[in-house]
């Protein structure tokens, strides 16, 4: 285990990706001090009871009281709020982060009412589950993910750099961009995919020529991969939405003027148009597999739940194969 | 083992379906002998090198003469010419059946064609994976998964059961169901899903501003999940989304009417349609699992690749917690 990079680490709002941090922190020995703040009660409880931190405090301040790093990391709508609560106790040494979904807003939020705003490093770790809460996080969430760190023209460099190191110690690999660049970006590959998500598994729920029962029944035919996504956390990316406005609804934009030409094509019956849209779709996923963001085996890796309920062991020809092949890729 | 319920199984087309049909078949001894039947050389020469089969014809005809049971495995364009070819080696007592995606369509291509059509009994299993081709099958495909039969009112009682026999010997679940009705539902369940996916990551890889590398990097935000069904087979998909037009731009419509709606409540801020939208959404994620048709664990039970590129085990307090309420819930 490594000296620690911080003597007293905060880490206000303890969901899933607060949560994931302290396990993190813990395992690696990268803060003498946890100190955990949570303005629901119950998520507090919880954190005390599954022992995350070294301290828990209802008030961000409290916690944030003799921190040397601060991690933000509610829901991007109570971003300002959350800044003013613990501007009070820092000092022009305390080192401050976020972990939003959405950076441009957060900046403007934030920055206003910090006292030493050159010590403020936005970030965002592009990671997660759908599951939300102080027990849904766990240590390994950010092994070979992205941080994504958005500093200004006048963002401190050294703070930069410890802000780095502290994501580099949790397992991530670390990108720097422009928080207008940032949300561009995410809008694509995380905020678009979301909204979709949570559209067509409302509009299955709304139908009257099929039952909900039907639904779920045949889901396996591909409906059952956006429901993930869907189940997130609602008041997550409610903000989410609200905060990103313009870059999502521009890429919703691209997104529906491509639906609405494959609409065409079906109509019409162009089938070499959807061929060649089908054909070309296949390369990325190779792309993401190849850049380690995504497993390289069938249907996910999703273990088939046998009759008896337990999980069936991958035994197929075909799954041997795929084994086969990983090896040989690499 | 049982006693086979044929004599002589057809496999036509030993693509994912057809060769997880031809395994289980094997597995579970089905049947006396596995003829199998694939116009592309290259598929057929691969099905004999895996041992998938007994005997290997390029022609329908060879591997259907003196079948008891024939089951055409081809992407539903060609539905109608297969048929064609091996019509005039079936007897009155020969049984036909299908697994196309789309229904109506394939039996009114495959029944003029046929000599006897009362024994012809339409099927879909629904399940896959985003693999294709002989080495893509494996012999639990269908496992715990439904298989929709679809008869019309002249089919046969007694081939229904058997093909639903054939079906349950598989391991999948038996609905019945008319050919209209499953092509509404697997517009909605499966279809529209892969239009989606297929679109969505055709959009993002046309963008100006974001590059694929980044869309590649930042894919774990979400984007990810949507490029499995993405990567499916584009002659299948195709002609799926040609022979089932008028429900996939139904239900197409559904979809973009509703997402109009979320586009608006974002413009406008309407966090509180958002909020109970995206709440709705995660009971049915919850129903699928309870189903048997999804895995209950975050991120599809996903194992992240470290470092070095094994998979992680399963060891974060949150996976544990996890795994406790898996067996709660039993």
């Amino acid at each position: 285990m490594a000296d620690p990079l911080f003597g007293r680490v905060a880490i206000v709002g303890i969901g899933l990706i607060g949560s994931s941090i302290a396990r993190k922190v813990r395992a690696q020995g990268l803060a003498g001090h946890i100190a955990i703040a949570d303005a629901n009660p119950d998520a507090l409880a919880e954190a005390e009871r599954l022992g995350l931190g070294d301290s828990y405090a209802a008030s961000a301040a409290d916690a944030a009281r003799g921190a040397d790093l601060i991690v933000s990391c509610v829901p991007v709508g109570a971003a300002g709020s959350v800044a003013e609560e613990f501007a009070s106790v820092v000092t022009p040494e305390t080192l401050i982060t976020d972990t939003g979904s959405v950076k441009a807003s957060v900046i403007r939020q934030m920055l206003p009412k910090l006292p030493y705003p050159s010590r403020f490093v936005a970030a965002h770790p592009v990671a997660g589950t759908e599951n939300s809460g102080p027990s849904a996080g766990f240590a390994e969430l950010f092994e070979n993910r992205w941080c994504i760190v958005t500093p200004t023209e006048e963002t401190d460099r050294r703070a930069i750099e410890l802000v780095s190191a502290f994501w580099t110690g949790l397992g991530a690999n670390v990108e720097t961009m422009t928080p207008e660049h940032h949300d561009l970006v995410l809008a694509v590959t995380s905020h678009l995919p979301h909204l979709i998500a949570y559209n067509i598994v409302g509009t299955a729920d709304d139908l009257e020529d099929v039952t909900q029962s039907e639904v779920i029944k045949f889901s396996a035919g591909g409906f059952r991969d956006f429901t993930r996504l869907a189940a997130s956390d609602p008041t997550m990316w409610r903000d989410v939405f609200l905060h990103n406005r313009e870059a999502v609804i521009e890429a919703l934009g691209r997104f529906s003027e491509d639906l609405s030409a494959l609409q065409r094509a079906i109509r019409w019956g162009e089938g070499d148009m959807l061929f060649d849209t089908f054909t070309r779709t296949r390369a990325i996923r190779r792309g993401i597999i190849d850049a380690g963001q995504e497993v390289d085996a069938p249907d996910f890796g999703r273990r088939p739940a046998t009759r008896d309920g337990s999980a069936a062991e991958e035994k197929g020809e075909g799954n041997r194969r795929n084994a086969a092949d990983r090896k040989q890729a690499r």
